[in-house]
């Protein structure tokens, strides 16, 4: 197929977020027909074994990526990261604890107090979210403890994971596939797609099978991550494409040589940006030094009146998605899997150039 | 664009459906890009004017087809019409009068029991839902009252709706879009969008504001109709591609004459087959005459031994999709929008050839 495409800018948008190009070319090849079927593949039955073989295919590259074993269950469901905010009290407990290290978390909190006993652990609001706290205040008796292992408007990330009593819920929304992780680690972590995984549409519940058995039965069928795990998502009519996508973005991954390299790609990436950002007095990291996130890089202009014209001027040169979070303000690069070294370099070769003729 | 595509097989399966090419063709055009935006379609923010105006468009395309005023909300979910399933008693309360006509009638009300007062108002079940029951026992005080408007593995569907005392909510997943609605009719009516609206991943919800009302403000904040109306559906991220894909399914829609065209095209498809059907003794309508659906066209062969060579035949003249679902067996040809006439016509050509030869 040849395909006369305008060129792509390098959208460091926080998401729904830029996806390798040669993904798209995929896609684009089978939307017709999926392979010889004759059947485009979002037009394939959810029951039919073309589309079973890519359901089971994707959950296989997910499971090889992270290393999950059978104690594992990989569930595709929708309603974003925004659904497991109830849908994990529901399923494990009311009794959470939460770390409250920005947006998401102070909303999976609100959730979690609607349906019980949520308790802050920790939180660093006061500061405006600048850094992971890590003395917590965990309960004994809990019934999972909430973290948010990227978060995307302050740029702060978990570099290492907190030892809890109760099973360690991990809300990855935006740097899943980004790194290896320790699965022993954890007992439920959940991620919407739409910034490392997929396009929006899909969220994925990687869930330890022993905590299934919290399921009470006296939740709405959908709501059961039970009903998930028995009909191998396929309870209801999945969202095939977006899942089919999540696919294509596994195989690319693995292609990149898997989640050690993918890693080291993203420290990289981000050195970039972060070496730019220190080498001028202009630039003012949000994120505390320690905590400074491989996946969203937040800082603010030390004049305020400066930030429209770094904005104009990265957009000038097709760097397009930069402008920070309302809540916050300033700049953030969001540089998941899919951007490339080549548009964090060219980002921080303009951030030196703006700062020598600010 | 140039695109080597292998022939495209007449697919009447029940959904993920058949849509049409050209949809598929400009969805691919803009995976890469959207226009000249240098972004694709699924990679743009859900907070971008460009992503905005194409949330706007679609629904402002499902409100001229559908003729609904400002006293309708339009709602672009998730979850399926199983989440609704649910989501409806949630919301408007729990006293629900429902009239089963099917497996997803039977689901609604399963999930209608255990939130509360579920009420069966009918049900076709002793005759296998082989007709649309008329003589309902509503209740006055009921909180709602619960249809399925078109039932997909039996082949059955209203052609007159019911006077309800309480607000009418109509599971219409399977004819949405198939023929005109009069809205001042109902109170709620939802879609998952596999089947006339688009691909598997999002759920349309069309809902009287006055019932907006009900919506009790203990209820996690994803499960609230109220949450999604005031956010314009943009709460959290949104499926941005499969609501793209309805808007261009709705476009086609109007394209081909808008809601009464495509009645009159869809009764005359269905024509087609249940002539082929009443033609010959091997064929045995699962459905009662007057309730016949002009969506999905159940029957089975009087000699069921002849029904796996009834398959390989259809598929061998390029017509896939037609076992009957395993509940009740036969065959089924589901013929949404999206299923050309010519489609239909080869089908009862092909019934009539294989009738003769038997």
């Amino acid at each position: 197929m040849t395909m006369t495409t305008t060129a792509r800018l390098l959208n460091f948008g926080p998401g729904p977020a830029m996806l390798p190009a040669e993904v798209w070319e995929e896609a684009s090849e089978n939307l017709l027909s999926f392979g010889d079927s004759g059947i485009g593949i979002a037009e394939l039955s959810h029951r039919s074994p073309e589309y079973g073989a890519v359901h089971a295919d994707v959950e296989d590259r997910l499971r090889r990526l992270l290393g999950m074993g059978d104690d594992w269950a990989v569930l595709f469901l929708t309603g974003g990261a925004s659904s497991q905010a109830f849908m994990v009290p529901m399923n494990l407990g009311t009794r959470g604890d939460y770390v409250v290290t920005g947006v998401w978390a102070k909303k999976a909190l609100a959730e979690g107090k609607l349906l019980g006993d949520a308790h802050v652990a920790a939180s660093s609001a006061e500061t405006i979210f600048d850094h992971i706290p890590t003395d917590c205040d965990w309960r004994d008796d809990a019934d999972f403890a909430h973290i948010t292992s990227n978060n995307t408007i302050y740029g702060t990330q978990y570099h290492t994971f907190p030892e809890t009593p109760s099973p360690l819920v991990v809300d990855a929304s935006s740097d899943i596939l980004s790194r290896p992780l320790d699965m022993s680690r954890f007992g439920l972590i959940y991620a919407g797609a739409q910034k490392n995984l997929g396009p929006s549409g899909v969220t994925v519940v990687f869930i330890r099978k022993a905590l299934l058995e919290r399921t009470p039965d006296t939740l709405p069928t959908m709501l059961r991550y039970t009903t998930h795990h028995e009909k191998n998502s396929l309870y209801n009519t999945p969202p095939t494409f977006p899942i089919y996508m999540v696919g294509l973005v596994a195989k690319w991954v693995e292609n990149q040589g898997g989640l050690a390299a993918m890693a080291e790609h993203n420290a990289a990436k981000a050195k970039l940006i972060y070496d730019a950002m220190d080498a001028s007095d202009l630039y003012i990291p949000h994120a505390a030094t320690t905590d400074r996130s491989h996946m969203n890089v937040s800082w603010k202009l030390a004049d305020d009146s400066l930030q429209q014209a770094f904005l104009d001027g990265a957009k000038a040169e097709g760097m397009v998605g930069l402008k920070g979070h309302r809540s916050i303000g300033g700049i953030r690069a969001s540089i998941y899997n899919a951007m490339p070294a080549e548009g964090c370099k060219r980002l921080a070769e303009f951030m030196a150039d703006f700062a020598a003729r600010a």
